[in-house]
């Protein structure tokens, strides 16, 4: 299955960036309250929206905060690393049909904890959304070499 | 609408608690990915998870940490906060089946700023799955009240 | 159980035709990424999609190729008969919102192999979407009565 | 949007090859079913099942097939190309639990007409369950930097 693993710490590097972007959809909206319970009426109730100050519903901050996720779990680092931590800052909110474009840049690698730090930023148009910081732990190529001898 | 507003920030004291429970399920699990995109095959293929330290698929870290957010917006402090910043820890994986229980504790209320800090966990029987801290803004019911005058 | 079962062999002749229809929602699209892991950006990235030729998200052609196989297993030959293989061309895109209407029609039935091969088309008002071919093994009635015997 | 594009034509080699694997969940089943609409009870009913040569339930083919469109749009060569043909032989079942391995493997390279052929295989363990052939039109790095000026 190693075709499925992603990079390994050896190809890393500070600076390495990538990107996910998903559209915001009411389908999203009401399947992520679904799965998470989170049935706020802000995201769900249009006539609740509308007394608060978005003023219309807006997405749940986890469920952009959740691209992240999918950066760092599918492209950099990708399979195979370990998720240590998120911080999240909810800077403006997303509304249905909003593409979020979600963000993360390698600020620091440590070798001898294995562990990588990256920047993370959820935007939308120019406007961000979310700021924060990750960080993961990620194998090394020779190790792995070594577990396999 | 006010009756869905959850409480105001005149309310709530340091050391007020509340809870949310989930069983993570397969289906969870899939749709979570349909959402978010992640679809890193330790959540999805048994076959890669086994190769890894977790032995099985696991749940999105995210997923676990939108019941956090389910806490917060729907319990404590309820509908009508503002969600400013969330940290998160992942101490251990979620796997199918576990039953999640996210809790919030309010350890701090700024009146000046209308701000309150709450420690948030995650937990699956005595294991914490997901620490960290969240910080909402709370209305005041006071400036409800004017506002309506 | 027998209730529940499609066409017999005997049952079937060239030019038979069935239709399925199904609208093509936001929902379905983001619940078929979970299902099949295809996050391709086209489907679910409206400012990715800009970029491309469709200028627009479109849904996964698998998707709409699933009605035609939602035809042959539901009503034409129906429960029962066992899927061979299925030829598929896609032919032009499906946006959110399209009616898909997926139609089998059969064009050759062989009886010493009980296979029964169906001309397989998906269209959105006059235009053809997908176009293609399948074949697939259908058990005769005589065959179940002296099993029975 | 570039950094979300997948391979260009000039970035491809015969021999190239990409997999992605997934656990197939009877949560998969069952959305599948209702995002597609095939409720054929061979996928559905255990008892319907039980009476037929799978003896259980099995995967849709079209959900296994789906593995494959993942493999193309996400991978191999990722986002940017345009699917233009599928061929599927369904040689064994999928049944709950399964961990389906969908693997592509570039096979011809037309650089006049810009399309790609591959080779498209599923395998659970060592038992082939679906064979194919993909056609796919991969645009070209030049032709893209040319458009933009």
């Amino acid at each position: 299955m190693d075709e499925l693993h992603g990079y390994y710490l050896e190809d890393l590097s500070v600076g390495m960036t990538d990107v996910f972007s998903k559209t915001v959809s009411e389908a999203d909206i009401v399947m992520f309250a679904g799965i998470s319970g989170d049935t706020n009426p802000v995201h769900l109730s249009q006539l609740f929206a509308e007394g608060t100050i978005f003023k219309e519903r807006i997405a749940h901050g986890m469920l952009s905060a959740s691209f992240i996720s999918t950066v760092l779990g599918t492209r950099l680092p990708g399979p195979g690393c370990i998720y240590l931590s998120q911080s999240l800052k909810f800077r403006a909110p997303v509304k249905t049909g909003d593409t979020v474009l979600a963000r993360a840049t390698i600020k620091d690698i440590n070798h001898d904890k294995k562990r990588i730090t990256l920047e993370t930023v959820c935007v939308v148009g120019n406007t961000v959304v979310i700021e924060g910081e990750a960080t993961l732990l990620v194998s090394q190529r020779a190790a792995t070499a070594q577990a396999a001898e």
